[in-house]
């Protein structure tokens, strides 16, 4: 199963896609998509939206996993950050791509298995279960990676480097 | 000129059409879109991007208005609504439609001359600035209309029932 995990933030917003097996998960893509260059809201989110719409043309994901979002650094980037959120659900089901929801200590749980693990321990153990380096990956991004293999996981695949397992 | 005014909550949506000119304000139509049938999110933007873009498409407004979100019920709803924002904002880049944004407190200060209008008051201006009879049209969708009435008085138009002024 091809995954697209999504994590928005205010001011980027990250994608990554895996490919879950009965060998374990392998590394297809990832980047972060810049949302906060001076220009309107409206034009930003049409940017995300381009964007993620060659991402699920281009690597066809089966499944989506999404970043909940209850908290934020304060209620104006919640805000932004929903505003995003919306777009990314508008796009999935306009395309037809059924999609998950996980708390980020859902997602740190899953991944880590610590719910309150740091973004250096998130990208950490991304790289060790998906066998690559992401030191040129941005942070959302990587979070993304994180977030697809939290679904990979609670939809009963092992998460592992595949032929690493 | 004519206007879009969309009014997010974060239940339903409404959109309300005007067309300003120098004889006044006319009303176009207006209705409201329900968000709240227990479909999963996405299904529900996706049905709202569709109404909003047969509106865009039968009733080609030059401009659109929407009201802005700091406050809502709570935190909960406000982000709720950030999401149908969210989409609506992507809808009017993706037709190319201009729009502004304005607070609740601008509407009703614009619409009623008072910033603090209960939502009757506004109803009552809407009604007397239209020149039509709203009882048949929904709460947010009578918000909408507000909202694009708002944006008629700020861009110089006289706002008032054409003809009678």
């Amino acid at each position: 199963m091809r995954i697209l995990g999504i994590d928005c933030g205010s001011e980027t917003a990250g994608w990554g896609v895996v490919e879950a097996d009965a060998q374990g998960t392998t590394f297809i893509a990832a980047d972060q998509v810049d949302l906060n260059r001076g220009e309107p809201l409206a034009e930003r989110l049409l940017e995300f939206a381009r964007q993620l719409r060659l991402v699920i043309e281009q690597f066809r994901p089966d499944e989506a996993a999404v970043e909940d979002v209850f908290h934020a650094k304060n209620a104006r980037s919640a805000l932004r950050l929903a505003h995003t959120r919306g777009a990314a659900l508008l796009i999935l089901a306009e395309r037809g791509v059924p999609y998950a929801e996980y708390s980020p200590a859902q997602v740190k749980l899953s991944v880590t298995g610590y719910g309150r693990a740091t973004k250096e321990q998130v990208r950490h153990m991304v790289e060790a279960l998906l066998g690559v380096s992401l030191v040129s990956v941005a942070e959302d991004a990587c979070d993304a990676l994180a977030v697809a293999l939290c679904h990979a996981l609670r939809s009963g695949y092992s998460v592992g480097a595949s032929g690493t397992l």
